[in-house]
């Protein structure tokens, strides 16, 4: 892209370099910029820069923070007793925003992958287990991506903690809501038969 | 949104803020800056900031430019007689690409659209008209989208300069390289008619 001014080359080669953003994307954001009050551009670039240089991570359950321990593992009226195990500080977020779980939350950092070079201890495993032993957490819940990488965590973190007075749960499988039934792959389906609910169960959560 | 970290809702609000990127993808983009080193996000805040600071609009034809006067202008390689009327800095760059050019610019800043206000006197027209009638400009190029505003601007500046010694071309309407005869609208396809060239022409052109 021919642009006949280094500065907007520059900013175009440095938004070009996220992800899911091309050329022509970043030069629409940069004439955009181009476009607001000075003060607003240097407000963007402050509080992101910010954010990269303050963000800490939450020394507990390892999802970021703005402070050594996060508001979530700060909180008292939040059952820390309840530790639902992520994979990622997305799947906090995206759980957060059901605004259905009081419990707290473990950030894995990954999840087991050989293929990819990514064993039990590049992961907060260790961390895991020791809040369960020090803090007498009574419940983990495995919330973890239902694939072979997921399943494979799944099944090292159980027999991790299978010596300690902790009950180990799972997320549940089945089909999604709005999903039709033969679209459904085989596994799923599957498991969504063998893991019935009573009726009464499904129409009180409704 | 919720999200634990009121550094990282900052700056999810800030991306936000940008055309075409909803809070999901701004919240990609922050988490992806998460992973990078603090320098480099450092530098992507200080490129973006020193770009709005920095920048400067061409005293002779509006284009951005990190001068006074932009590359373009300045070059004694192209041809400074032969202006090329463009409505945006994006239609510079899309002509630039071309790599078919050799003349100069000249950004109006927009078009005549008198129900969105914008009228003559917003644009650079009378930087226009001056240039034309000091640096001796031999041909002005109208090259501004085929819409019933940009007609009208035509028709603006056609009256403007029909007093100088100037001669007012515009890009060619037609059938886009590409584009199928059946799905060209009546007025482009009229256009095309009328305006046919020798065979040579096209030929040449190849």
């Amino acid at each position: 892209m021919i642009v006949s001014s280094a500065l907007i080359e520059n900013a175009v080669n440095e938004f070009a370099k996220l992800p899911g953003i091309g050329k022509k994307t970043a030069l629409r954001l940069v004439l955009h910029l181009l476009k607001q009050e000075t003060p607003q551009v240097e407000q963007f670039g402050e509080v992101i820069t910010r954010m990269r240089r303050q963000i800490k991570f939450c020394k507990q359950c390892h999802n970021v923070s703005d402070d050594d321990v996060c508001n979530i593992c700060a909180s008292h009226t939040r059952n820390q007793k309840l530790v639902c195990v992520v994979e990622s500080i997305r799947d906090v977020i995206a759980i957060e925003n059901t605004q259905q779980f009081n419990g707290a939350y473990h950030v894995l950092g990954g999840i087991i992958s050989p293929i990819d070079g990514i064993g039990p201890d590049q992961l907060n495993i260790h961390t895991l287990v020791e809040r369960v032993q020090q803090h007498g957490v009574e419940e983990v819940i495995m919330a973890v991506s239902p694939t072979i990488e997921g399943d494979t965590t799944i099944y090292y973190l159980s027999k991790k903690l299978k010596d300690l007075p902790v009950k180990v749960t799972t997320i549940a499988r089945g089909i999604a809501f709005g999903g039709e039934l033969e679209y459904a792959d085989e596994m799923t389906l599957a498991r969504s038969l063998t893991n019935r609910l009573p009726l009464e169960n499904y129409l009180q959560n409704k």
